[in-house]
């Protein structure tokens, strides 16, 4: 890749950076790097930039979705409004059972898409087959940080297989895609890892030097029976094996306790928040406000497109600040500002990345989206993060870059050919349900 | 107008219409009704018909939004995430207060050009300077109903010029428009409303045979007010003051009782159920699943923009297929297809129009969207109804017919100048604030 150079000239720039939150004026961006932000024309630095002119959008770090599974987007709308333990009995786990390599890449396909058009610039993926998601990443051209996901029920052979795919998955993509990918270890849940497989994980996470992504606390159910299982909430039976010793994340994290809050914090455990599919599966509202006053990091995840049903993390912003509210009855629980932190700067915490993405910044790498603002629920022009959390859709999103390329313009994937993809991921859930 | 004919030639139908919800076929309009909709290609019946491709849309009847204040979305993201009270006092009445019949015309149209683009072919308003409004309607081709809402916390003499507008208004404008407008009374809300002065409007519903329209149980503090001054619950209250002998629509409805809902139903009441406004307001979660099994029709509204803030009515029907499933615990509460219907048949019953709107039939009214489906967030086609409830967006709304008129082509209204109203609608705020 040649090093470029471009130069967005006269535009709002919606930072996240706290210490100067709204910039109107020039980026300029050069190889993967903002290296230019202020009210100020660029001068010199411009020359010979590309210029894209800044009029009418606003821009902003690309969001991060930091839980899913994305080669799920196959069964979207495949079974819906159901209870739980069926849906995953009778609809979903019998589908996946008959997931091949190809299912995973044309489901991951079709995610990457719905994802880069809505903004996301980094996402976190768990699953099987993730060869075929790091493959699909490495041509999308955005960020991932990715995990073979493993579920533990199954022989000592098996687990060691899952075991020893996890790793070598690992040794073979992380830091790959000119570091766009990033690998994490990941026992599937505590009720579907034994306690001994789990350890192995923290054990190979060590010696890897990676961190934990696991799910924790979705139901409530789930809590009851790592109680009557372990004699312990799944937050420390958790701990106790060692998962916190690790950078983590946990994705869900509905049901806490005021302590398991508590060594959350301490233990600088991250949280993906997944307000559409714990609303869309009946598993409750997390406590996001009492995390958030805690110290916990709280990002945004989409989870599957079979619960939630899409990948847009602007409906988890505007769930994030709207229903926090309605169910604590306090109108100023997670703000505005807040809301659109848990998808940017946040969620570029959660994955240990905030050095480099989730702000607009001289330095920081050059994951930038452009919000078409010439539309109606933008105006007036009162308040750009209020118009963006309350009235905005991952729809406006019109330009992306990822490490400093451009990946969407005017609406448009320019590295994947979209209506292939729609079409092949159609295909292959036909192919899936005729084989029931 | 002349009478046109127009064809719709291989489209994807969703009707609302349980006895056949799915048509891949055809549909003629002719002057402002559906006279064709069937799998079959209508012979003659498509000669001289203009001719629309159909392809890669799906079709269904336009959103009905139940209760809101258009001129409000003047004040989109002036005051965000406050307490209530301190919200209304410190913020929006004192803004209101300075409303000119310009503003109201400029925070109208621009609401106007935002449902009309997310699909919204019929809406209820309650507001002052209603004559602007019904002008921005009669000019852009929607249908609406619409009550000067009134505040009876004032001298006798203000109460009777308030009264003597909104029966002008109504004599002025009911049926107007080609039928598109009609007119409701509207007393604001029983803790607005002496009791008197709401039975004046009774009477005047009567005399004028209108509907009524109020705000009702929208937070647990108003309902406790009604207890302490009035004796009972707002129900029994304005059931008392004879609101229920008219057809009566009321906004909100959060906190209501079993004996509540059952009155409701007995009565005919219908309900703008409003989730967005009401989470973020923090006023509670409605009980729109019991309202539902009780028989109560249960409708969607946006409310006004600043306590929304958007106008889009996708985002309800999302909120409320997901909300009523997270709160109760259970999955299979307000099923996507029920959500679906909040915002079409049960919109169109709730403004007493079901036998015209809410459909797609034969000798049905052309009020109709179009959906542009050839996005990520429709594939794979499992489950369209799914698709749209759970992924969809107003942004995908391609065109928009009203009483067979499009009035939205290629997601552009062709009837109003966006640009210029978006620029007037920014230019009043800036008006309005430098008034502080």
């Amino acid at each position: 890749m040649t090093t470029t150079k471009w130069w967005i000239d006269g535009g709002i720039f919606l930072t996240m950076d706290d210490d100067r939150p709204l910039v109107e004026g020039h980026l300029v961006a050069e190889g993967n790097r903002i290296v230019y932000l202020d009210e100020a024309h660029p001068g010199a630095l411009a020359e010979g930039a590309e210029r894209i002119a800044g009029s009418g959008l606003l821009f902003m770090p690309g969001l991060v979705n930091t839980h899913g599974h994305a080669a799920m987007t196959l069964l979207r709308g495949y079974a819906d409004d159901m209870a739980l333990q069926a849906w995953l009995r009778d609809k979903i786990w019998p589908m996946e059972a008959r997931f091949a390599a190809e299912d995973v890449r044309a489901g991951a396909q079709l995610a990457v898409v719905e994802m880069l058009k809505s903004g996301t610039t980094a996402f976190v993926d768990m699953y099987d087959h993730m060869d075929e998601v790091a493959r699909v990443v490495e041509q999308a051209g955005l960020r991932a940080v990715l995990a073979r996901g493993v579920i533990g029920l199954c022989s000592e052979a098996e687990q060691r297989a899952k075991f020893e795919d996890a790793v070598r998955f690992a040794r073979d993509w992380h830091g790959k895609a000119d570091g766009r990918i990033r690998v994490m270890m990941a026992p599937h849940a505590p009720y579907t890892c034994p306690p001994a497989f789990i350890g192995r994980f923290v054990q190979a996470a060590h010696d890897l030097d990676l961190p934990i992504h696991t799910h924790m606390s979705e139901t409530a159910a789930e809590v009851e029976q790592n109680v009557r299982e372990y004699g312990a909430r799944p937050v420390e039976h958790l701990d106790r094996l060692g998962v916190f010793s690790r950078p983590a994340l946990v994705a869900h994290a509905v049901h806490l306790t005021d302590d398991e809050i508590a060594l959350l914090a301490e233990r600088g455990v991250a949280v993906s928040h997944n307000p559409a599919s714990n609303l869309k599966l009946a598993s409750g509202v997390a406590r996001v406000p009492e995390m958030l006053r805690a110290g916990v990091t709280v990002s945004l995840g989409t989870d599957g497109a079979a619960s939630n049903n899409n990948l847009d993390i602007f409906d988890e912003i505007r769930l994030a600040a709207l229903i926090h509210k309605g169910v604590s009855g306090d109108p100023t629980a997670v703000p505005a500002r807040e809301a659109l932190k848990l998808g940017t700067v946040y969620g570029a915490r959660a994955i240990r990345q905030a050095d480099e993405i989730g702000m607009l910044k001289p330095g920081m790498r050059a994951d930038i989206i452009a919000i078409d603002i010439d539309q109606p629920q933008y105006f007036p022009r009162t308040d750009l993060v209020s118009h963006l959390v309350y009235a905005g859709s991952g729809r406006d999103v019109k330009h992306v870059w990822v490490d400093g390329v451009q990946v969407v313009r005017d609406r448009v994937c320019t590295r994947l050919d979209e209506e292939r993809i729609r079409a092949e991921a159609a295909a292959r859930f036909e192919r899936l349900k005729a084989k029931t």
